[in-house]
């Protein structure tokens, strides 16, 4: 990067589609961001192209040895604003992801100011319906055409942009988690902090004995005792217990959410009390089981809050607030969500207008 | 697969190269055996195609979730004769890697029926200076265009060929390693015992601090304890004690190289004792220090056997065997790859013959 953007305009743009009726991640805007690093030329190539395909060598270093992270963020309409929520936050968290990885850094600042040309290129894509908004997927693999267990010499830097409706529809609904005592995400001393693609692979076989056992989701112990809380994949979870905000407290193997942080910021602002602890899976069964905890929910981009209203613990079944969301979950909700749509004052200086 | 294998002519063969000064994985041959499934169709499109460029979506699942996995193996020549070995074995462990990944599996038949079609058009792409051999990669990754954290519903396939110059030249070098006790390559519960892409991603941060501190690689330690020995991250690891050998036992975090089997059944049949136990990382020093251990090898596909001469535990070097090759590695090396090449007859029934 460093280098001046270069714009290729598309012959033809397509459709807009109803995105209501859209599944989530299926449809791509008309354009992309890309910029190739080389280790003789660094990142130098940075470029708006029309959406396309990849042209991949079979030995591309990424589909073997798995040199790939990626981020997850949203833009939202407000009236003719575009309303972008904390990207600096996003190619911070990215840097960290490539350097655990050993793939070379970005220029966060210019990769902000490309996210940002690529979005007034792209500015009708974002959807004004309820709850709607574009996803923008920042992501970096090694594409290098060798085969063999080093740091790949080229890599590839891609933005690309979908329109996704409300997570929930009309409310939120709570789901369901079990908590895994077999299968392990991550460990102490491995990538759990970083969105490396590995993580995701590794996690679906749980995630498929979870839905076969009537659940959603999984919730992860530590990798060391196999005793402590840790995160639900793709989301950060909370607990609401004797009215005070309770979190795992980052230990190197739970992603560092930035709905996580925000959260956490944006409670202490309101008054409510928050601590970032060591949960042992016992504790939370017996506070669950007392009534201490009263509400749990997960925090990620995609849903931002999602209620939890039954967790399965060591075969038994805890059900939250008679399966409703409950006050502290819809209150955090609305506000934040209000601040992401700009319906609310932004004391933070989170939203980035477009 | 089940359905007929198409064979697509290229217009134009390459030139073969000069094996012995070519690197390691950067050049490939005329032709690549594709196949694809789909939820809808199962693996249906098996091909030998020429050699190309994969054309993939930006949002192709293996670049975001990682659903990758791969195989490595080699085909020898002796004269004429085209020699695979134990191709069964690396089919069926793919299948292993498959399945943990929540993947579709692949018919081992049909593949390894592929994999000799293949071999036929590719037959004089098997080099035959000394030491050299054809590397075989079959790998299989998620290729759907769906940006989201579930098993995708279309893979690829396909197996391409890599002619291979002999990986020590004319003489076993031992090399150095570095007990690593930060960083975990992975835990019980995980994926450490499949070829799954994030495995290799995750190592090279490690891999780089040994280079740094003058070792060549990494020995790794368990993810829970931090006390006992796994393996080498690309090889499996072999210790001569008491005249004996030991190697670590598969525990799931542990890749099980085919290597690694085929030693310790061969070592078996020379009459050599074999164990696979838990070696903690304090006995290996101490049996180091004293005399106990004699020689310490590497043991994967692309070596056959690595044997090391340097190993720092915890800060302490230990040379081992004055830094040359041991007579027990030599013995068994020499033996392995007369077997890979035809030299000497077979017992096991290892050897497939094109």
């Amino acid at each position: 990067m460093g280098q001046t953007l270069q714009i290729e305009r598309a012959n033809q743009l397509k459709n807009k589609p109803d995105v209501s009726t859209i599944k989530f991640g299926t449809v791509f805007t008309d354009y992309m961001f890309t910029n190739r690093y080389t280790s003789e030329y660094g990142w130098s190539e940075p470029s708006i192209i029309p959406y396309q395909n990849l042209q991949l060598s079979p030995s591309c270093q990424a589909l073997h040895y798995g040199q790939s992270v990626f981020e997850g963020l949203k833009a939202y309409k407000n009236g003719d604003d575009v309303l972008i929520f904390r990207p600096d936050e996003n190619f911070k968290r990215m840097n960290q992801s490539l350097s655990r990885l050993s793939m070379p850094e970005i220029n966060e600042e210019n990769a902000l100011n490309a996210l940002l040309e690529l979005l007034k290129v792209e500015r009708d894509w974002v959807p004004d319906g309820d709850g709607q908004s574009l996803y923008i997927r920042p992501f970096v693999f090694a594409d290098e055409p060798f085969l063999g267990v080093r740091p790949s010499e080229s890599y590839q830097f891609n933005i690309i942009l979908s329109p996704v409706a409300s997570y929930y529809g009309a409310q939120l609904n709570p789901s369901s988690l079990y908590v895994e005592s077999d299968f392990v995400r991550s460990v102490r001393g491995g990538v759990g902090f970083a969105k490396a693609s590995g993580n995701y692979a590794a996690s679906l076989l749980a995630q498929k004995k979870a839905n076969e056992l009537g659940y959603e989701q999984v919730l992860w112990l530590d990798g060391v005792e196999q005793k402590y809380v840790e995160e639900v994949g793709s989301m950060n979870i909370f607990f609401v217990r004797d009215g005070e905000l309770v979190t795992p407290k980052l230990n190197g193997s739970i992603l560092p959410g930035i709905t996580r942080k925000s959260l956490i910021e944006l409670a202490n602002y309101k008054g409510y009390t928050v601590k970032e602890e060591s949960i042992h899976i016992d504790d939370l069964a017996n506070d669950l089981h007392s009534g201490r905890i009263t509400e749990v929910f997960g925090a990620g981009t995609a849903a931002v809050i999602s209620p939890v209203g039954r967790l399965n613990i060591h075969g038994v079944d805890h059900i939250v607030n008679d399966n409703q969301i409950g006050p502290v979950s819809q209150d955090l909700y609305d506000h934040f969500t209000d601040i992401q749509y700009g319906r609310q004052e932004d004391p933070f200086g989170w939203v980035v207008k477009l």
